[in-house]
């Protein structure tokens, strides 16, 4: 049971962590920062938020937990806001989809509290955004994904772990690198390439005509290329170099498949194809 | 209403319209031809056919109308086998997701009948395929594209229409080098794609790592990675020419998405996911 509870950010992520919290009674009160007045209205109207906060520091010097959870371009500014004033008991996650920016940030503002501080990435998105979208079962069932710091004590990890158990989370522990690495994979480049397909298309003279032919194949490819802009800029640039490396292993791929086109290779294109069916086929009956 | 109906692979395509057909009360018998003992066996079980075919000649021959509904590869060599037996009123379409190639294998192989031939491609499509996945309403609200022929009279056109609108179809009309580069876009190129992630990871160490974290982004991305494989190396190569130029304008798309990431370049990459975002709710909201 957490006492008072933080977020920066109120939008599906922030959002959905206040409702789960308060769903399964483990929150006294939900206080949230926003840097829009229309989302934090929202939220008080859904009765996502107990409270507006005004005073960063009043709010988080004494509270129980903070939940960081703009996008991850705006972490450090967080960050650097609510160091000064953390409470000693207080401990603060956030919910980044990438980490090691995060980490480096948080050993830059936090300095010799950052043992307060657990990194944590709940692997649960939607492409829509907003308190609005939010949902107390956002997170049930759903992997949440912690990198804690040598400097976290095993008390402190064991109480963000806690929150995110309440929200419904499944936890599980990884390196930052690691993560990062992980996620360039399997989710980053996903998107970029789903943004880069309906980009090109916009491009054409026929764009319309191409959008009218298009169906439910296309449809699921680029439902993540409705996913959020800036939260997908902070992404990239917050996981450069390892999603760098997967836009080239990827590009590698394509000019792989392009010769065996080229060339008529039927056999290498269904050999690709019935590997990557059963590797999908494997993965979606785990 | 028709009266026999011959339908040459019942798998999802040839199945569902055997169905949809049957559920408007549009067809007085359906007869199936399949490469497999066990899909024919299962078709009838399902109720899908009236009756197995063994002898092409003679059903062709006073069929109202055959549907050829095999991987496009296969559509040459079923038109081979039943040119030389069409009834004088037979109507021919097919449901290839390609129709340059099937229009080329048709002149070659009708002759002078090929005003009897009305290419289709129905807009319906799901990574399940076989006759157990048919549905009566696969193709209901559902897009098919015609590509008729100079040869083809108004009433063979009419009577192919009006089948696949007894299956629920909206029908379109394309020409059909139009309707190859369309799809080629919209359609061949995601599966490509699709494919080359999920492939390009199963060539990974850490390949179990990988999937253990991929979440709903990845499921959707690469739900048509699950497609059949020998159906889509039957598209790419009857569709070679338009997919290789789709393939190299999407290399140039990530040529220029990787420059953007390397130099840090935020604003124009926030620009390239901003309009990717508003074209994909744009399309989703027609």
């Amino acid at each position: 049971m957490f006492g008072k509870v933080v977020i920066f950010g109120v939008g599906l992520i922030g959002g959905s962590f206040a409702l789960a919290l308060k769903a399964a009674g483990q929150a006294a009160e939900i206080v949230g920062f926003g840097r829009r007045l229309g989302s934090l209205t929202q939220a008080l109207e859904l009765g996502i938020l107990d409270r507006a906060g005004f005073n960063v520091g009043q709010e988080v010097s004494n509270a129980d937990l903070v939940l960081i959870a703009t996008p991850v371009g705006k972490t450090p500014e967080i960050m650097a806001r609510i160091a000064p004033c953390l409470g000693e008991q207080t401990v603060v996650t956030d919910a980044g989809s990438t980490k090691e920016d995060v980490v480096a940030a948080a050993r830059a503002h936090f300095g010799e509290r950052i043992g307060q501080f657990v990194p944590a990435h709940p692997i649960a998105g939607a492409e829509n955004s907003g308190a609005l979208a939010a949902r107390a079962d956002l997170y049930r069932d759903r992997q949440v994904v912690l990198t804690p710091l040598a400097e976290n004590s095993v008390q402190t990890v064991a109480r963000v772990r806690a929150a995110w158990q309440c929200c419904g989370g499944r936890i599980r522990e990884l390196a930052p690198d690691e993560h990062d690495r992980i996620f360039a994979a399997v989710s980053h480049l996903p998107h970029v390439l789903s943004f880069a397909l309906v980009h090109e298309l916009t491009r054409r003279d026929n764009r319309d005509l191409l959008f009218a032919f298009a169906a439910s194949g296309f449809r699921d490819f680029t439902r993540i290329a409705a996913s959020h802009p800036e939260m997908w800029r902070d992404i990239c640039l917050a996981n450069r170099s390892a999603l760098l490396e997967e836009l080239d292993r990827y590009r590698a791929q394509l000019d792989e498949l392009r010769d065996v086109l080229q060339r008529g290779d039927g056999g290498s294109l269904e050999a690709i194809f019935e590997i990557a069916r059963t590797a999908r086929r494997e993965w979606a009956n785990q």
